[in-house]
Order: structure tokens, then sequence, then C-alpha cells
């Protein structure tokens, strides 16, 4: 039975008019979210206390929805916990992941990489100090570029600006080959189309949650290491939970089993606890069936905008399997045509200098959401709204 | 006017029949917190979705809440960032201290330090390599044993187990005579006592805010560098939130003004909104009063079970200004005992070998709750309760 994502729609909280385009930054509400933290909250926190801790399963709730997200993603059991954000995995991956290519110390990534990916790897190298230093070439040139020099190659997969996007597979297969091993930022990645982290070979990846798997502003990240690499990855971020036996309170730290020793600090329950109910949401989600909604969502828009707007030039690649779940245009004047088209209930966002960025998913977007943000950009640049003094104040987040 | 202490204790919503002395872990709900984060989550994340980070002031969330805190903390303004957990937080300030410190490996801590701490530390010398070292003393030895290899000395004001409080005042002005740095975790004082980090010459110090805080299970964790050192401190995790501007999106990193480099990944909102709740308690509150009245309630549990239990012995000193704001007796069968007093509705905790925990908060604690503690851990010790089976299954989480 393919997916219903009539069905699934119904399942967000979408407020009135709004054409939701932005999934790929923030995505919105699940309904099931208010009331399943409101039971956190009042249920748990409130009535057990401390015994929350046992009682309500808090401990195990990295681990067990690190699962639910691990199904999504193509990752074996076990092998996902949950916990801090994206960036401090960041960390966390690229430090183990040199540590197990000794003689190496070389982390390669590319310039369309998200940039904290950048700047962690940048603060990391300057801990590590001499000999250490961060590479970054163009993203086509990122397997001709991973030599004996290097340790680990560190790529997001979808450029957030473009949504281009990597072959993975190969990346991983000539990492391997190289004698490197590869970090895989799955950012705009998890929960935008199948991803199959131990098919494709994957060492180590690291994701967000507040994206395509709706788990409001600031969710949880997630880390994954390969099974094969498990007991050998030491935790450089050793925090009490990710120790073998945290409530022994020994002075030694000994690294917990598998993936366990990934976690840090105590786990954020409010947060896990909305991040649970907006996974409900995947339930009887087919990601075949997710990826060719959302590739014919994305056509439709890229062939509307190609006809009404000759201005726009796309600067998402044509190739399906080049491209992730979002679709971009460029033009000069993109912040104040993104101003106008929020101002007129269709949301998308804009990136410096000149991108304006559109997240496409089935599980709340709809063919008739495409053919009204179509119409409404239309009418945007046939008239050159942007024009307008209210469209180009700037705010300081974009 | 004196604090009125019957008023703030009307703002928790606490169990029928229970009496908490367990704040010292996770604190409990403040009346204001399910309606704020109700409003978080529906007429910001869900109304305003990707608007929020503007609208709703939500990239200011960290900064602006840590000057909540710096309040409580005698911090100034400006030098208190919310964010990650306190293991993290541990780490990023061990780190920015030690390269602040040319020519010294050494961390110095003490065996009375949260294991947290210690496994941070070890396992950020071990990324550091060759030389560095964490060496560990007892608490008493910590003063003495600061010499010239001494980088950092990181200890944490008041025992997790035992509530026995350092002078934390002396312990800076001797590592700074000494050439070292002090790194004060604040896990046991942010809100359990006044305390006065820009007049006793802290550094850097970092802290939770689920204990005495009361945010919530996992709420978000703070770091304080002095405004003096704001400038030298380089990130070592170097996140893009702490990047000059990061929605420039520059490949190369630049940290932020002052304290906001010390912000990583995308700050937790939902657990900042139920944190920023919960601070409305202390409106009102004068932090003379709170340690006067925390003292006077410690007494009288101190003096009523040395009254009726000559068997627990009490572990946390007897002088006002060696401890904390918590008391703890030793006894073989403390994880028995606790157990029966938590099924008779008195929750403390244990921690093991033979520690039994309560932490005392005039908030929502007052004379005649530990009049009924002592009554009936008095009555478990007259009757041998611990005996019985069901009070020696072990839980997960103790």
């Amino acid at each position: 039975m393919p997916t219903d994502f009539a069905a699934t729609k119904a399942l967000f909280d979408l407020p009135e008019g709004v054409i939701y385009l932005d999934g790929n930054s923030l995505g919105p509400l699940p309904k099931a979210v208010p009331e399943r933290l409101a039971r956190a909250v009042r249920d748990e926190w409130g009535a057990m206390l401390i015994r929350g801790w046992n009682e309500a399963g808090w401990m195990e709730m990295p681990s067990r929805i690190g699962d639910r997200v691990a199904r999504l993603i193509g990752a074996e059991p076990g092998s996902v916990v949950m916990g801090d954000t994206l960036s401090v995995k960041v960390w966390q991956a690229l430090a183990s992941a040199l540590e197990m290519v000794p003689g190496r110390k070389v982390i390669l990534s590319d310039t369309g990489n998200f940039p904290s990916d950048l700047y962690i790897a940048d603060g990391l190298v300057r801990t590590l100090g001499e000999g250490y230093a961060l590479r970054t070439v163009a993203p086509e040139a990122v397997a001709g570029a991973i030599d004996d020099s290097v340790a680990v190659v560190m790529v997001t997969e979808t450029d957030y600006r473009t949504g281009r996007r990597h072959d993975m597979a190969e990346l991983a297969r000539i990492a391997h080959q190289k004698g490197a091993l590869l970090v895989w930022d799955l950012a705009h990645s998890a929960g935008a189309f199948p991803v199959e982290l131990a098919r494709d070979g994957a060492d180590f990846a690291v994701g967000c949650t507040y994206k395509y798997l709706n788990s409001g502003p600031g969710g949880p990240a997630f880390i994954y290491v390969a099974p094969r690499h498990q007991a050998r990855a030491r935790p450089a971020l050793s925090g009490w939970m990710g120790h073998e036996a945290p409530f022994a309170f020994d002075l030694d730290y000994r690294p917990g089993r598998g993936i366990e020793r990934m976690r840090v600090g105590t786990p954020p329950i409010l947060a896990l606890a909305a991040l649970d109910a907006a996974l409900d949401v995947w339930e009887g989600v087919d990601m075949q069936d997710l990826r060719a909604a959302s590739l014919a969502l994305q056509d439709q828009f890229i062939a509307g905008v190609g006809a009404a707007c000759a201005d726009l030039a796309l600067a998402t690649p044509r190739d399906h399997a080049a491209r992730g779940s979002q679709v971009s245009f460029r033009h000069p004047e993109g912040y104040a045509i993104m101003q106008a088209l929020i101002a007129r209930g269709v949301i998308g966002d804009f990136r410096a200098p000149d991108i304006l960025r559109f997240g496409f998913t089935p599980l709340y977007i709809d063919r008739d959401d495409v053919a009204r943000a179509v119409e409404t950009l239309a009418e945007i640049m046939r008239g050159r709204v942007w024009d307008r003094p209210e469209y180009h104040r700037r705010a300081r987040v974009t």
C-alpha cells in the first residue's frame, strides 16, 4: 500500500494560509507534540520528580529514540544515539575518527559544507596542534583530493545552499580504498530521502532532527558509529552518560558499550519527548514513496518557476540523483524577493549572497501548495514587488 | 522586606503528600513552566515557524537568560551564556583555560569532584596528548598541590556526596598566586546559596540548571568567562553560534564578541523556554535570606536526625561555612533506607557506597516538611523497615 501523504499532512499543525517550504531549516509542529510534551512536564517531571529517570524511561530515551531514527537512515539497531547539538556531534565524530587513522593528520572537506562543520573541524585541529590541518576543496574535487595524508573525509551530503548532493557510497568507497574514514553529515538528508548508512559503508554519521524530522527549534542531534568501529572509537567528550556504569561514580572513565559511549551529559528529556512524538509521523511512511513524491513536487516547482520567472536562475542540479529535497534559485535581489514571498504566506528562506531556498517534503506539502507557491512567486517577479523598501530591512537571522 | 518563602513555595507544583528533598538532583516543577512551554510550542514554533528566530527572540535566549542566571551567581552582565550540558561546558572551559597558561600541562582536581568532570578532563588530556595530565588529590589537599606545573585547577564547589564546600575565594587567590587559572563547577551552588563569581576572582565557571534552578530534566547548562579573559579565550568547540556573524556563513571561523563565543550549536529553544519560566521564581528572592533559611532547615534536620537516629552518621560538615545546601548521612544499608523513605513520600537519594543525600531549599521546603521528614526517617530506623526485601531491588538510576 503506498504511503498516504494526505494522512501525514493531517498530522501537522500548519498555520491557516501558510505554504511552508522551509522545513529544510525548521520543520513545522506535529500535532502530537504539545500533548506529549505536556505529559512529560506534568505527569513525568511534575509527578514522578527524580523517579522519572527510572519510571518514565528517561535514561533510555537517547538510545531508544536513536533506534527510531536509525530506521529512517538505514542504520543498524544500536548504532545511533541522540543528544547535544549537531556541532558537538561533528566534533565528537571527527575526534574519534582522527585517532582511528594513526599517522595521518588531515581532515578533508569541501567549500559546500555547512560552515559550522568547517568551524568545528578548524577548532579541533587547532586543539590538536602541530601537523593537524583542515583541507578544503570544491565539492566536485573531494574524491580526487583523498590522498594518503587524509585521515578523515568530512562531507555534508546535501549542500545547504544549492541542494546539490554528494554520491556518498562512492565517496565512502574511495575514502576506504585510500585508507581514510568518512564522517557523513545528514543534516539535510535524514527524513529528506532514503539514506542507507549500513549498505553504503558509512563510518561515522551525524545529523540534526529539527529540519525534516520536525523536532522543534534546537531539537537534539544524533550520532551514528558503524558497529565495526564502536569498540575502538574513543569518546573524546567522555561525559558520565557515556561511562560503562554512570551510577557507579567511579573516579576513572571506562567507555560504555557500543554506541552508548557517545552519550555525554544528562539527556535533554523535554526536547527528547518532543522528538519522540514528532517521530510518530513516520509510522507507515515508506522512504521510497517519500523520495518519489518529493521529487515530483520539486520537479513541479522547477518547471513552474522556470516557465513563469525567467529572471530566477536554478541553482539546484536537474539530475534527480544529484540533489536532495530542496530547490534553490539565484537572484541578486533574492533577500527582498524572499521577504515579499513570506509576506504573502509562502515561507522559504534566503542564504547570502543570492540564494532563495525552498524545501520540499510530501509529509505536509502537496501539489496544490506547490502550484500556489509558483503563482505567488510569479506575481512578485512580474510586478517587481521586491522593490518596496519594507522588503529590504535585514533581520538578525536570515 | 525579607523574602516570602511561603509565596515561593506556592509557585511550585509539588505532588500531594510528597516531601521533596532531592532538588539537589532534579528540582521540582515550577507552576509557570507548563503554560510557558505550551506557548513556546504553539504560539512560537507552531505559528511563527522559522520566523520565531527573529520574532520570538529565540536567537538571543542563550545570552538573555544567561544574564538572568548571572544575577544569581554574582556574575557581571554579559559574562554568562546558556547551552549544551554541564559536561560539554566543563570541556569548553578546560580547553580554553589550558591554552591560556602556556608551558603548563596539568589539570589539578580532587577526588570529591563529580566523576563526569574528571572523565571529561581525562578525555581532554588524552586528546591533547603528550605531557598533558589530570592530577587528582584529596579535596583538602587541593590548595597545597597547586605548584608551577599546574595550568588549571578544576573544582566543584560543593561535594555531590557529602555537601562539603570548598573555599573558592581562597582557592582562586592561591591559584592566581601560583600562575594557574580556576575552573569552578557550580552544579550544587547555583541557586543553592549566594555565589560571588566576580568578587571572588573566578576565571571560568560552569553549572547546570536542573537542580536548584528547577529547569527540568536535562535542562541547559551555563558557562561563565570572566570579562578580563573573554577576548583571549579561544572557543575550542567553535560552532557557528559562537561565530562573530553566524549568518554571514563565512568559510572561516572568527570568534564572537565576549561570552557569545562560548555558544556552540543551535540553541535548545523549548528547554530554554522552560528554564526562563523557572527563573521567574527568583524574582524577589534575596540570596542572603535564602542562605539563612536553608541553613536553618539543614540544622533542624541534622539536630532531629541526630536525636532520633543514632545509627546514621553525619557526613556533612557542621560548620556552616564548610557546607552547601545538602545534608548527607552514612549507613551501610543506605540504599534500602532511602527506598523505604521514598515509599513513604520523603524523597531524597542515595549515592554509593553508603550515602543518603537530602537537599534543602526554602523555595519549597518549610519547617513542617523537615519535621515530617525527620519523623518518617526515625520510624524507619526504629522499626528496621529497610530489612524488607522490596527495598533492596536496584534500579538502573540511583
